[in-house]
Protein backbone atom coordinates (compact mmCIF):
# COMPACT_ATOMS: atom_id res chain seq x y z
CA UNK A 1 0.00 0.00 0.00
CA UNK A 2 1.29 3.24 -1.18
CA UNK A 3 0.20 6.55 1.49
CA UNK A 4 0.16 9.71 -0.11
CA UNK A 5 -0.81 13.26 0.79
CA UNK A 6 -2.19 15.20 -1.27
CA UNK A 7 -1.73 18.67 -1.47
CA UNK A 8 -4.19 21.03 -3.43
CA UNK A 9 -8.42 20.25 -4.65
CA UNK A 10 -7.81 21.82 -8.57
CA UNK A 11 -8.63 19.91 -11.71
CA UNK A 12 -5.91 17.96 -11.23
CA UNK A 13 -5.77 16.85 -7.75
CA UNK A 14 -9.85 15.87 -7.80
CA UNK A 15 -9.12 13.68 -11.35
CA UNK A 16 -6.12 12.44 -9.23
CA UNK A 17 -8.20 11.56 -5.73
CA UNK A 18 -10.82 10.27 -8.12
CA UNK A 19 -8.20 7.84 -9.87
CA UNK A 20 -6.56 6.49 -6.48
CA UNK A 21 -10.07 5.98 -4.68
CA UNK A 22 -10.56 3.26 -7.61
CA UNK A 23 -7.55 1.38 -6.97
CA UNK A 24 -6.48 -0.95 -4.48
CA UNK A 25 -2.42 -0.37 -3.77
CA UNK A 26 -2.36 3.45 -3.35
CA UNK A 27 -4.36 5.29 -0.63
CA UNK A 28 -4.87 9.52 -0.17
CA UNK A 29 -4.76 9.51 3.68
CA UNK A 30 -5.12 13.25 3.81
CA UNK A 31 -6.08 15.96 1.12
CA UNK A 32 -4.15 19.63 2.08
CA UNK A 33 -5.20 23.34 0.86
CA UNK A 34 -4.71 26.33 2.29
CA UNK A 35 -8.62 27.30 2.05
CA UNK A 36 -10.92 24.94 3.65
CA UNK A 37 -14.16 26.03 1.11
CA UNK A 38 -12.79 23.60 -1.46
CA UNK A 39 -12.00 20.76 0.72
CA UNK A 40 -15.64 20.54 1.46
CA UNK A 41 -15.77 17.32 -1.62
CA UNK A 42 -12.94 15.83 0.19
CA UNK A 43 -13.82 16.06 3.73
CA UNK A 44 -16.40 13.01 3.42
CA UNK A 45 -13.33 10.85 2.33
CA UNK A 46 -10.63 11.40 3.61
CA UNK A 47 -8.95 13.39 6.14
CA UNK A 48 -8.02 17.31 5.09
CA UNK A 49 -6.38 20.26 6.53
CA UNK A 50 -5.29 23.67 5.80
CA UNK A 51 -2.26 23.85 8.05
CA UNK A 52 0.72 22.24 6.11
CA UNK A 53 1.98 21.65 9.81
CA UNK A 54 -0.78 19.15 10.34
CA UNK A 55 0.45 16.79 7.58
CA UNK A 56 0.38 13.22 8.01
CA UNK A 57 3.12 10.97 7.76
CA UNK A 58 3.14 9.70 3.87
CA UNK A 59 5.31 7.85 1.08
CA UNK A 60 4.30 10.55 -1.13
CA UNK A 61 3.44 14.22 -0.79
CA UNK A 62 2.18 15.00 -4.28
CA UNK A 63 1.74 18.42 -4.84
CA UNK A 64 -0.92 19.28 -6.90
CA UNK A 65 -0.90 23.03 -7.06
CA UNK A 66 -0.32 25.87 -9.30
CA UNK A 67 3.01 26.27 -10.51
CA UNK A 68 4.74 29.24 -8.67
CA UNK A 69 3.27 27.99 -5.11
CA UNK A 70 5.22 24.58 -5.50
CA UNK A 71 8.81 26.08 -4.39
CA UNK A 72 7.60 27.76 -1.08
CA UNK A 73 5.46 24.10 -0.38
CA UNK A 74 7.85 21.72 -0.81
CA UNK A 75 10.36 23.98 1.00
CA UNK A 76 8.09 23.73 4.37
CA UNK A 77 8.16 19.80 3.76
CA UNK A 78 11.91 19.66 3.96
CA UNK A 79 12.16 17.92 6.63
CA UNK A 80 9.76 14.76 5.62
CA UNK A 81 10.31 11.58 5.12
CA UNK A 82 8.41 10.86 2.13
CA UNK A 83 8.82 11.94 -1.71
CA UNK A 84 8.17 14.91 -2.48
CA UNK A 85 6.63 15.39 -5.67
CA UNK A 86 4.55 17.71 -7.70
CA UNK A 87 2.41 16.97 -10.74
CA UNK A 88 2.90 19.89 -13.16
CA UNK A 89 4.05 19.85 -16.93
CA UNK A 90 5.58 23.21 -16.74
CA UNK A 91 7.98 22.81 -13.42
CA UNK A 92 11.25 21.67 -13.20
CA UNK A 93 12.46 18.95 -10.48
CA UNK A 94 15.07 21.69 -9.22
CA UNK A 95 12.17 23.83 -7.36
CA UNK A 96 11.80 20.70 -5.09
CA UNK A 97 15.33 20.87 -4.35
CA UNK A 98 14.76 21.87 -0.67
CA UNK A 99 13.73 18.13 -0.32
CA UNK A 100 15.86 15.00 0.04
CA UNK A 101 13.46 12.81 -1.89
CA UNK A 102 11.93 14.42 -4.87
CA UNK A 103 10.00 13.77 -7.97
CA UNK A 104 7.65 14.61 -10.88
CA UNK A 105 4.68 12.70 -11.23
CA UNK A 106 2.58 14.74 -14.74
CA UNK A 107 -0.43 13.37 -16.20
CA UNK A 108 -0.38 13.72 -19.40
CA UNK A 109 -3.96 14.65 -20.11
CA UNK A 110 -6.89 17.55 -20.40
CA UNK A 111 -9.09 17.34 -16.84
CA UNK A 112 -12.17 19.76 -16.72
CA UNK A 113 -14.02 18.74 -13.17
CA UNK A 114 -17.21 17.68 -13.91
CA UNK A 115 -15.72 15.45 -16.99
CA UNK A 116 -15.60 11.19 -16.38
CA UNK A 117 -12.05 10.17 -17.83
CA UNK A 118 -11.19 6.96 -18.83
CA UNK A 119 -8.28 7.01 -15.94
CA UNK A 120 -6.84 4.16 -17.41
CA UNK A 121 -5.76 5.88 -20.72
CA UNK A 122 -3.79 8.61 -18.37
CA UNK A 123 0.21 8.46 -19.33
CA UNK A 124 2.52 9.55 -16.24
CA UNK A 125 5.33 11.19 -16.85
CA UNK A 126 7.41 10.44 -13.96
CA UNK A 127 10.93 11.30 -12.59
CA UNK A 128 12.81 11.39 -9.50
CA UNK A 129 16.11 11.85 -7.77
CA UNK A 130 17.19 8.37 -7.60
CA UNK A 131 16.39 5.32 -8.85
CA UNK A 132 14.62 3.91 -6.30
CA UNK A 133 11.76 6.62 -5.89
CA UNK A 134 11.32 6.47 -9.62
CA UNK A 135 10.10 2.71 -8.66
CA UNK A 136 7.96 4.17 -6.10
CA UNK A 137 6.36 6.81 -8.53
CA UNK A 138 5.97 4.01 -11.32
CA UNK A 139 4.29 1.71 -8.45
CA UNK A 140 1.72 4.51 -8.01
CA UNK A 141 1.07 5.45 -11.69
CA UNK A 142 0.34 1.04 -12.03
CA UNK A 143 -2.86 0.71 -11.01
CA UNK A 144 -4.40 3.71 -12.69
CA UNK A 145 -2.97 3.30 -16.24
CA UNK A 146 0.18 1.32 -16.24
CA UNK A 147 1.66 3.83 -18.57
CA UNK A 148 4.40 5.90 -17.00
CA UNK A 149 7.28 7.04 -19.14
CA UNK A 150 10.76 8.59 -17.58
CA UNK A 151 10.53 11.87 -18.84
CA UNK A 152 13.87 14.50 -17.53
CA UNK A 153 12.72 17.74 -16.92
CA UNK A 154 13.74 19.22 -20.29
CA UNK A 155 12.33 16.86 -22.42
CA UNK A 156 8.57 17.32 -19.73
CA UNK A 157 8.94 21.04 -20.35
CA UNK A 158 8.86 20.01 -24.17
CA UNK A 159 6.02 18.11 -23.45
CA UNK A 160 4.00 20.02 -22.26
CA UNK A 161 4.73 22.73 -25.12
CA UNK A 162 3.76 20.47 -27.37
CA UNK A 163 0.30 19.34 -25.61
CA UNK A 164 -0.53 23.50 -25.86
CA UNK A 165 -0.38 22.71 -29.36
CA UNK A 166 -2.77 19.56 -30.13
CA UNK A 167 -4.95 20.33 -27.33
CA UNK A 168 -5.23 23.71 -26.08
CA UNK A 169 -5.03 25.09 -29.77
CA UNK A 170 -6.91 22.56 -31.26
CA UNK A 171 -9.60 23.09 -28.93
CA UNK A 172 -9.59 26.81 -29.47
CA UNK A 173 -9.45 26.01 -33.45
CA UNK A 174 -12.73 23.95 -32.67
CA UNK A 175 -14.10 26.82 -31.04
CA UNK A 176 -13.74 29.03 -34.56
CA UNK A 177 -15.33 25.72 -36.06
CA UNK A 178 -18.41 25.83 -33.68
CA UNK A 179 -18.74 29.76 -34.32
CA UNK A 180 -18.63 29.22 -38.25
CA UNK A 181 -21.44 26.75 -38.25
CA UNK A 182 -23.40 28.86 -35.69
CA UNK A 183 -23.29 32.28 -37.86
CA UNK A 184 -24.39 29.68 -40.65
CA UNK A 185 -27.22 28.31 -39.09
CA UNK A 186 -25.79 24.82 -38.93
CA UNK A 187 -25.20 22.70 -35.88
CA UNK A 188 -21.83 22.02 -34.91
CA UNK A 189 -22.73 18.38 -34.20
CA UNK A 190 -22.25 18.09 -38.33
CA UNK A 191 -18.21 18.69 -38.15
CA UNK A 192 -18.34 16.03 -35.21
CA UNK A 193 -17.35 13.04 -37.13
CA UNK A 194 -14.63 15.05 -39.38
CA UNK A 195 -13.20 16.07 -36.10
CA UNK A 196 -13.21 12.50 -34.97
CA UNK A 197 -11.81 11.05 -37.98
CA UNK A 198 -9.01 13.94 -38.11
CA UNK A 199 -8.10 12.57 -34.67
CA UNK A 200 -8.13 8.95 -35.35
CA UNK A 201 -6.62 9.30 -38.22
CA UNK A 202 -3.28 9.73 -37.11
CA UNK A 203 -3.41 7.14 -34.29
CA UNK A 204 -2.21 4.90 -37.50
CA UNK A 205 -0.50 7.26 -39.72
CA UNK A 206 2.22 9.92 -38.90
CA UNK A 207 0.12 13.66 -39.32
CA UNK A 208 2.79 14.54 -41.90
CA UNK A 209 1.59 12.21 -44.03
CA UNK A 210 -2.39 12.22 -43.87
CA UNK A 211 -2.29 16.40 -44.29
CA UNK A 212 -5.01 17.46 -47.06
CA UNK A 213 -6.94 20.94 -47.86
CA UNK A 214 -6.48 23.69 -49.86
CA UNK A 215 -3.49 24.32 -48.32
CA UNK A 216 -0.82 21.49 -48.79
CA UNK A 217 -2.89 21.76 -52.47
CA UNK A 218 -2.14 25.38 -52.93
CA UNK A 219 -4.96 25.80 -54.40
CA UNK A 220 -5.10 29.17 -54.30
CA UNK A 221 -8.68 30.18 -55.52
CA UNK A 222 -10.11 28.48 -52.70
CA UNK A 223 -7.78 29.96 -50.34
CA UNK A 224 -8.90 33.58 -51.55
CA UNK A 225 -12.69 32.64 -51.34
CA UNK A 226 -12.22 31.48 -47.35
CA UNK A 227 -10.51 34.59 -46.53
CA UNK A 228 -13.20 36.80 -48.32
CA UNK A 229 -15.64 34.70 -45.98
CA UNK A 230 -13.89 35.26 -42.98
CA UNK A 231 -15.42 38.47 -40.99
CA UNK A 232 -13.14 38.24 -37.84
CA UNK A 233 -9.51 39.40 -37.85
CA UNK A 234 -8.20 37.12 -36.06
CA UNK A 235 -9.72 33.77 -37.43
CA UNK A 236 -8.35 35.71 -40.95
CA UNK A 237 -4.87 36.03 -38.85
CA UNK A 238 -5.23 32.74 -38.08
CA UNK A 239 -6.11 31.32 -41.75
CA UNK A 240 -3.33 33.09 -42.82
CA UNK A 241 -1.01 32.09 -40.96
CA UNK A 242 -1.43 28.58 -40.30
CA UNK A 243 -2.05 28.17 -44.36
CA UNK A 244 1.47 29.67 -44.54
CA UNK A 245 2.66 26.75 -42.05
CA UNK A 246 1.35 24.13 -43.57
CA UNK A 247 3.16 25.18 -47.13
CA UNK A 248 6.55 26.22 -45.41
CA UNK A 249 6.20 22.25 -43.67
CA UNK A 250 6.03 20.58 -46.80
CA UNK A 251 7.83 22.59 -48.68
CA UNK A 252 10.93 21.33 -46.67
CA UNK A 253 10.07 18.37 -46.52
CA UNK A 254 9.68 17.85 -50.14
CA UNK B 1 -31.78 0.65 -57.14
CA UNK B 2 -30.44 4.76 -57.94
CA UNK B 3 -27.88 3.91 -61.12
CA UNK B 4 -24.46 6.07 -60.74
CA UNK B 5 -22.41 7.22 -63.14
CA UNK B 6 -19.16 8.43 -61.07
CA UNK B 7 -16.85 11.05 -62.70
CA UNK B 8 -13.84 11.35 -60.94
CA UNK B 9 -11.12 8.96 -59.71
CA UNK B 10 -9.47 10.79 -56.92
CA UNK B 11 -9.90 10.33 -53.25
CA UNK B 12 -13.53 11.19 -52.94
CA UNK B 13 -14.28 9.36 -55.65
CA UNK B 14 -12.93 6.54 -54.45
CA UNK B 15 -14.22 6.60 -51.31
CA UNK B 16 -18.09 6.66 -52.33
CA UNK B 17 -17.87 4.33 -54.98
CA UNK B 18 -16.29 1.65 -52.16
CA UNK B 19 -19.55 3.23 -50.15
CA UNK B 20 -21.87 2.55 -52.80
CA UNK B 21 -20.20 -1.16 -53.71
CA UNK B 22 -21.38 -1.58 -49.66
CA UNK B 23 -25.05 -0.85 -50.71
CA UNK B 24 -27.68 -2.47 -51.78
CA UNK B 25 -29.76 0.48 -53.44
CA UNK B 26 -27.25 2.46 -55.59
CA UNK B 27 -24.92 1.05 -57.77
CA UNK B 28 -22.58 2.86 -59.83
CA UNK B 29 -22.44 1.77 -63.96
CA UNK B 30 -19.84 3.35 -64.85
CA UNK B 31 -16.54 5.60 -63.75
CA UNK B 32 -15.52 8.19 -65.87
CA UNK B 33 -12.22 9.39 -66.09
CA UNK B 34 -10.38 11.65 -68.83
CA UNK B 35 -6.55 9.54 -68.38
CA UNK B 36 -7.15 5.72 -68.79
CA UNK B 37 -4.46 4.88 -66.05
CA UNK B 38 -6.43 6.10 -63.02
CA UNK B 39 -9.43 4.16 -64.05
CA UNK B 40 -7.17 0.91 -63.40
CA UNK B 41 -9.15 0.25 -60.02
CA UNK B 42 -12.09 0.09 -61.15
CA UNK B 43 -12.08 -1.30 -64.23
CA UNK B 44 -12.54 -4.76 -63.03
CA UNK B 45 -15.56 -3.51 -60.96
CA UNK B 46 -17.87 -1.38 -63.20
CA UNK B 47 -17.58 -0.12 -66.26
CA UNK B 48 -15.29 2.93 -67.52
CA UNK B 49 -14.81 5.49 -69.74
CA UNK B 50 -12.27 8.44 -71.06
CA UNK B 51 -15.00 9.87 -73.12
CA UNK B 52 -17.56 12.09 -71.69
CA UNK B 53 -19.48 11.25 -75.43
CA UNK B 54 -20.02 7.50 -74.19
CA UNK B 55 -21.21 7.91 -70.55
CA UNK B 56 -24.29 5.30 -70.08
CA UNK B 57 -27.96 6.69 -69.00
CA UNK B 58 -27.95 7.05 -64.92
CA UNK B 59 -29.94 8.91 -62.39
CA UNK B 60 -27.44 10.50 -61.21
CA UNK B 61 -24.30 12.09 -62.80
CA UNK B 62 -22.15 12.05 -59.89
CA UNK B 63 -18.77 14.55 -60.78
CA UNK B 64 -15.93 14.17 -58.16
CA UNK B 65 -13.76 16.38 -60.29
CA UNK B 66 -11.53 19.28 -59.06
CA UNK B 67 -13.46 22.04 -58.59
CA UNK B 68 -12.24 24.02 -61.65
CA UNK B 69 -13.54 21.57 -63.80
CA UNK B 70 -16.47 21.34 -62.69
CA UNK B 71 -18.69 23.80 -64.82
CA UNK B 72 -17.03 22.73 -67.99
CA UNK B 73 -17.68 18.81 -67.55
CA UNK B 74 -21.60 19.77 -66.34
CA UNK B 75 -21.41 21.85 -69.47
CA UNK B 76 -21.34 18.59 -71.68
CA UNK B 77 -23.57 16.84 -69.52
CA UNK B 78 -26.55 19.21 -70.50
CA UNK B 79 -28.53 17.58 -72.36
CA UNK B 80 -28.70 14.35 -70.06
CA UNK B 81 -32.04 13.19 -68.37
CA UNK B 82 -30.65 12.31 -64.75
CA UNK B 83 -29.30 14.54 -61.98
CA UNK B 84 -25.91 16.15 -62.80
CA UNK B 85 -24.37 16.74 -59.42
CA UNK B 86 -21.05 17.68 -57.59
CA UNK B 87 -19.27 16.39 -54.08
CA UNK B 88 -17.56 20.12 -53.86
CA UNK B 89 -17.76 21.73 -50.38
CA UNK B 90 -16.15 24.86 -52.42
CA UNK B 91 -18.55 24.99 -54.82
CA UNK B 92 -21.83 26.90 -55.63
CA UNK B 93 -25.15 24.69 -57.21
CA UNK B 94 -24.83 27.12 -59.82
CA UNK B 95 -21.62 26.06 -61.42
CA UNK B 96 -24.16 23.25 -62.75
CA UNK B 97 -26.61 26.27 -64.55
CA UNK B 98 -26.08 24.93 -67.88
CA UNK B 99 -27.96 21.35 -66.52
CA UNK B 100 -31.60 21.14 -65.94
CA UNK B 101 -31.73 18.46 -62.97
CA UNK B 102 -28.65 19.38 -60.75
CA UNK B 103 -27.80 18.76 -56.86
CA UNK B 104 -24.84 19.02 -55.22
CA UNK B 105 -23.92 15.48 -53.02
CA UNK B 106 -20.98 16.55 -50.52
CA UNK B 107 -19.82 14.19 -48.27
CA UNK B 108 -18.00 16.26 -44.97
CA UNK B 109 -15.29 14.16 -44.35
CA UNK B 110 -11.38 13.73 -44.70
CA UNK B 111 -10.53 11.32 -47.53
CA UNK B 112 -7.03 9.71 -47.61
CA UNK B 113 -6.94 6.86 -50.78
CA UNK B 114 -4.80 4.30 -48.79
CA UNK B 115 -7.42 4.82 -45.32
CA UNK B 116 -10.54 2.52 -44.62
CA UNK B 117 -13.08 4.69 -43.15
CA UNK B 118 -16.38 4.17 -41.42
CA UNK B 119 -18.94 5.49 -43.83
CA UNK B 120 -21.88 4.97 -41.35
CA UNK B 121 -20.38 8.14 -39.75
CA UNK B 122 -20.42 10.60 -42.94
CA UNK B 123 -22.28 13.38 -43.24
CA UNK B 124 -23.66 14.21 -46.62
CA UNK B 125 -24.48 18.21 -47.20
CA UNK B 126 -27.27 18.09 -50.16
CA UNK B 127 -28.82 20.50 -51.86
CA UNK B 128 -30.73 20.42 -55.36
CA UNK B 129 -33.04 22.44 -57.93
CA UNK B 130 -36.28 20.63 -57.07
CA UNK B 131 -37.48 18.79 -54.16
CA UNK B 132 -38.37 15.35 -55.81
CA UNK B 133 -34.20 15.62 -56.77
CA UNK B 134 -33.37 16.39 -52.78
CA UNK B 135 -34.67 13.01 -51.86
CA UNK B 136 -33.02 11.24 -54.58
CA UNK B 137 -30.04 12.53 -53.58
CA UNK B 138 -31.54 11.59 -49.85
CA UNK B 139 -31.81 8.36 -50.51
CA UNK B 140 -28.65 7.79 -52.40
CA UNK B 141 -26.61 8.81 -48.62
CA UNK B 142 -29.17 6.74 -47.12
CA UNK B 143 -27.80 3.31 -47.27
CA UNK B 144 -24.47 4.53 -46.70
CA UNK B 145 -24.86 6.72 -43.60
CA UNK B 146 -28.55 8.05 -43.31
CA UNK B 147 -27.15 11.32 -42.68
CA UNK B 148 -28.07 13.56 -44.65
CA UNK B 149 -28.06 17.48 -43.97
CA UNK B 150 -30.06 19.73 -46.36
CA UNK B 151 -27.09 22.68 -46.54
CA UNK B 152 -27.77 25.55 -49.61
CA UNK B 153 -24.49 26.47 -51.43
CA UNK B 154 -23.71 29.90 -48.76
CA UNK B 155 -24.04 27.22 -45.62
CA UNK B 156 -21.96 25.29 -47.67
CA UNK B 157 -19.19 27.34 -48.21
CA UNK B 158 -19.29 27.98 -44.67
CA UNK B 159 -19.00 24.63 -43.77
CA UNK B 160 -15.93 24.04 -45.95
CA UNK B 161 -14.32 26.77 -44.55
CA UNK B 162 -14.92 25.71 -40.76
CA UNK B 163 -13.69 22.00 -41.75
CA UNK B 164 -10.47 23.62 -42.98
CA UNK B 165 -10.25 24.95 -39.24
CA UNK B 166 -11.12 21.98 -37.29
CA UNK B 167 -9.98 19.57 -39.55
CA UNK B 168 -6.34 20.75 -42.07
CA UNK B 169 -5.42 23.03 -39.42
CA UNK B 170 -5.71 20.85 -36.77
CA UNK B 171 -3.85 18.33 -38.59
CA UNK B 172 -0.96 20.87 -38.38
CA UNK B 173 -0.61 21.54 -35.10
CA UNK B 174 -0.81 17.79 -34.65
CA UNK B 175 2.28 17.55 -36.67
CA UNK B 176 3.75 20.23 -34.95
CA UNK B 177 3.15 18.43 -31.79
CA UNK B 178 4.85 15.32 -33.37
CA UNK B 179 7.73 17.72 -34.37
CA UNK B 180 8.11 18.81 -30.73
CA UNK B 181 8.07 15.11 -29.64
CA UNK B 182 10.57 13.91 -32.00
CA UNK B 183 13.14 17.26 -31.16
CA UNK B 184 13.35 16.01 -27.50
CA UNK B 185 13.46 12.28 -28.21
CA UNK B 186 9.76 11.36 -27.23
CA UNK B 187 7.42 9.52 -28.69
CA UNK B 188 4.78 11.69 -30.08
CA UNK B 189 2.42 8.05 -28.94
CA UNK B 190 2.71 9.89 -25.55
CA UNK B 191 0.63 12.28 -26.75
CA UNK B 192 -2.27 10.48 -28.32
CA UNK B 193 -4.78 10.15 -25.05
CA UNK B 194 -4.08 13.31 -24.95
CA UNK B 195 -5.32 14.40 -28.52
CA UNK B 196 -8.16 11.61 -28.05
CA UNK B 197 -9.92 13.27 -25.66
CA UNK B 198 -9.59 16.78 -26.49
CA UNK B 199 -11.42 15.65 -30.07
CA UNK B 200 -14.04 13.68 -27.94
CA UNK B 201 -14.61 15.93 -24.88
CA UNK B 202 -16.59 18.17 -27.69
CA UNK B 203 -19.06 15.70 -28.34
CA UNK B 204 -20.88 16.25 -25.08
CA UNK B 205 -19.22 20.33 -24.03
CA UNK B 206 -19.29 23.20 -26.15
CA UNK B 207 -15.07 23.97 -26.69
CA UNK B 208 -15.84 27.08 -25.52
CA UNK B 209 -16.94 25.90 -22.44
CA UNK B 210 -13.87 23.62 -22.13
CA UNK B 211 -10.80 25.56 -23.35
CA UNK B 212 -7.92 24.64 -21.06
CA UNK B 213 -4.58 25.79 -21.02
CA UNK B 214 -1.90 29.23 -20.35
CA UNK B 215 -3.54 31.22 -22.80
CA UNK B 216 -7.12 31.01 -21.17
CA UNK B 217 -5.30 31.35 -17.60
CA UNK B 218 -3.23 34.31 -18.88
CA UNK B 219 -0.59 32.29 -17.19
CA UNK B 220 2.16 34.37 -18.38
CA UNK B 221 5.00 32.96 -17.29
CA UNK B 222 4.17 29.82 -18.87
CA UNK B 223 3.64 31.34 -22.00
CA UNK B 224 7.31 32.85 -22.16
CA UNK B 225 8.80 29.75 -21.38
CA UNK B 226 6.96 28.48 -23.74
CA UNK B 227 7.81 30.87 -26.62
CA UNK B 228 11.20 31.04 -25.65
CA UNK B 229 11.54 27.05 -26.40
CA UNK B 230 10.20 27.64 -29.91
CA UNK B 231 13.22 27.98 -32.27
CA UNK B 232 10.85 27.89 -35.57
CA UNK B 233 10.01 31.28 -35.97
CA UNK B 234 6.36 29.76 -37.86
CA UNK B 235 5.70 27.72 -34.81
CA UNK B 236 6.49 31.05 -32.41
CA UNK B 237 4.08 33.31 -34.58
CA UNK B 238 0.89 30.61 -34.37
CA UNK B 239 2.10 30.45 -30.73
CA UNK B 240 1.48 33.65 -30.18
CA UNK B 241 -0.85 34.23 -32.16
CA UNK B 242 -3.38 31.12 -30.69
CA UNK B 243 -2.60 32.74 -27.58
CA UNK B 244 -3.84 35.81 -28.08
CA UNK B 245 -7.03 34.61 -30.48
CA UNK B 246 -7.75 32.31 -26.90
CA UNK B 247 -7.83 35.65 -24.53
CA UNK B 248 -9.95 37.80 -27.37
CA UNK B 249 -12.31 35.08 -27.99
CA UNK B 250 -12.68 34.32 -24.34
CA UNK B 251 -12.38 37.63 -23.43
CA UNK B 252 -15.21 38.61 -25.46
CA UNK B 253 -16.98 36.39 -23.97
CA UNK B 254 -16.68 37.25 -20.54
Amino acid sequence: MINVVLLGTGNVATHLFRAFAATENVRVRQVYNHSETSLSFFSNKTAVTTSLDDLFEADIYLIALKDDVIAETAQQLSGRKGIVAHTSGGSSIEVLDSCDRRGVFYPLQTFSKQKTLDYSQIPFCIEAGTGEDLELLRAMAGPISGKAYEINSPQRKRLHLAAVFVCNFVNHLYAVGETICQEGDMPFEILQPLIQETAHKIISDSPRDVQTGPAIRNDKSTIKAHLDLLQDPENKEIYHLLTKAIQTFHGKKL
